[in-house]
């Protein structure tokens, strides 16, 4: 079954082309002998070719092949980076991000979706999109995740799980501002975080009996009140309604204490109630190998955690573990949901 | 100099007798070889006595003496924990705070702050109170910092370094809930924060030119105001007036890429906009070894940073390292300040 799913490729979508999307997937194939799952890039080719020309302190070639279909890649991948054409309006410069060429990034990742639902690709990988550039162009999303949701079908509700070796937090609020978060913030949004997490937990991670802390959005968890009602009349309502469908389920739990290594040893993943109390451990447990997995979606995709890094683009620095994490990641989500399903 | 100030015992409060207190209290003293600086504690020396007889694994025996006056504690030190009594209302039982001992926790703390300040003592650390016993017994303050600040003066205002090594943290807004935290964030009081940081970082850590690093409120520090606007309205200037006064000051930057090893070579302090945003990083770099010091006493005030821990009370369990470096940071800082002023 595992053989099946390797011969199927992994689409990687271009990204911000002005972004480190190019060097890091030049850099990821270059580490392909590292046991790391065969994958494309919708991307256009020439920029790939100047992209391949500044790597840093990497000296070694990185050849650009293009393909006619995802099928090509298993025969090209050991010798080239397979890149079915995307081609952008105007030249890409690193750091600056034109919108001429939003057209050719939102296409690519449309195209990648559209060959993981036909079964061409086995998962999408994404590289880091610039949203403002975006917003610009009548991008109506708040996000990449909400942008696939939306291309998934109409009532394809996602979430956002940050995954690293040690650790996996789901955000229950995501891009919106602390003040917003916690004016959001509501016990049926929690509930569905805590369902679907769980749910990922056994099809995509196999762990049978996954089992969910549930971080307080207060300090000290609210004190028992005496500083912040939310643990008691918002979380505290999920986490029961969660443990009456059997998912095993902990908290509100203070933030602070939930983290430590000791600590991390009592859960498979942490439901955050805000972007920063689940992305603060996050990169510091896995500063440059995290990744972010969708969930909710009927097909696999995963990116690297960090954004598009105008400030190093084009320097060769940009380090590309987090999207070989993505890669691994994808390949092992799919290869697992394949085996539930046969 | 620093011979005299070693001279000058350290007062410990009893803190909340139910609570571990005085278990990490005799674990300290046991350590005393250590390089323990001398302390003694405002206690119940029949407490004293039952804890020291249930310590877990440790099977040393903790004989208790008590003195007369702080200046004992030098002859006592080696030999006993030195106690200057303050007796309990009721008989303490672990992990059942009696409201008929508040005033007892109250006098300790009293105490100890009233021989800091006519130098029989050369600085407090307090054990662990339960705020929520006190408060029912007309106890005005939100906690600890702000009741030793009322102590010292009208118009002392205290703010909370937490530090372990690798890392220090100052919260700006403290213990309110996160909702209140946002509404109550302003301008000034960040001013007033970074102020006392830098001036606490010369004067008591000896580090001339300190680096302060702010932290943003929102996820990727509002992102240029798409997600929120206190970056631009609230912190920024406050960081604009700190570097106006000479002071070394970075921010607002995203809290989430603010904590790993590398980026904590570039600042010697972080201003935290919130107790989390603070203590998630503090926990977990130093779980057992974080050290809450108030900065803006007329006097040294150090506290281990965890709570009472009412549920391994009596057990032995409890862990002496948050107290130890409380010590050891509380007796560093009283002689640099005695140095400075000689």
């Amino acid at each position: 079954m595992s053989r099946v799913s390797e011969s199927i490729p992994i689409a990687v979508t271009m990204g911000e082309p002005a972004g480190i999307g190019g060097e890091i997937t030049c850099k990821a194939w270059l580490r392909r002998n590292e046991g790391l799952t065969p994958f494309f890039v919708i991307d256009d080719p020439n920029r790939l070719r100047v992209v391949s020309r500044n790597l840093g302190g990497v000296s070694q070639n990185v050849p650009v092949q293009v393909i006619g279909t995802p099928a090509d890649t298993t025969t090209v991948f050991t010798d080239a980076l397979p890149v079915l054409p995307e081609f952008l309006a105007v030249e890409s410069v690193p750091g600056r991000p034109m919108p001429a060429n939003t057209g050719a990034v939102i296409s690519s990742i449309k195209r990648a979706v559209a060959l993981v639902r036909n079964g061409q690709s086995a998962a999408v990988v994404t590289n880091p999109i610039c949203k403002n550039v975006l917003y610009k162009n009548d991008f109506p999303y708040p996000g990449h995740t909400e942008f696939l949701a939306a291309l998934a079908g109409p009532h394809v509700r996602p979430a956002m799980m940050l995954a690293c070796p040690g650790l996996r937090v789901v955000p229950v609020t995501v891009h919106v501002s602390l003040r917003q978060a916690v004016s959001i913030l509501n016990t049926a949004d929690i509930l569905t975080c805590g369902r679907m997490t769980a749910r990922a937990l056994q099809a995509d991670f196999r762990i049978d009996k996954p089992r969910l802390a549930v971080a307080a959005l207060n300090p000290h968890a609210g004190e028992e009140g005496g500083i912040g009602l939310e643990e008691e009349n918002v979380i505290r309502p999920a986490v029961r309604a969660l443990l009456k469908e059997g998912i095993s389920t902990f908290g509100p739990l203070p933030s602070d204490t939930l983290f430590h290594l000791k600590a991390r040893a009592h859960y498979d993943a942490v439901l955050c109630m805000y972007h920063d109390q689940a992305m603060i451990p996050l990169k510091m447990i896995g500063f440059h190998h995290g990744v972010n997995i969708t969930l909710g979606l009927p097909f696999v995709r995963t990116a690297p955690d960090h954004g598009t890094a105008f400030d190093i683009a084009g320097t060769g620095m940009a380090n590309e573990s987090s999207l070989i994490q993505a890669l691994r990641t994808a390949r092992e989500i799919s290869t697992y949901r394949l085996m539930s399903h046969s």
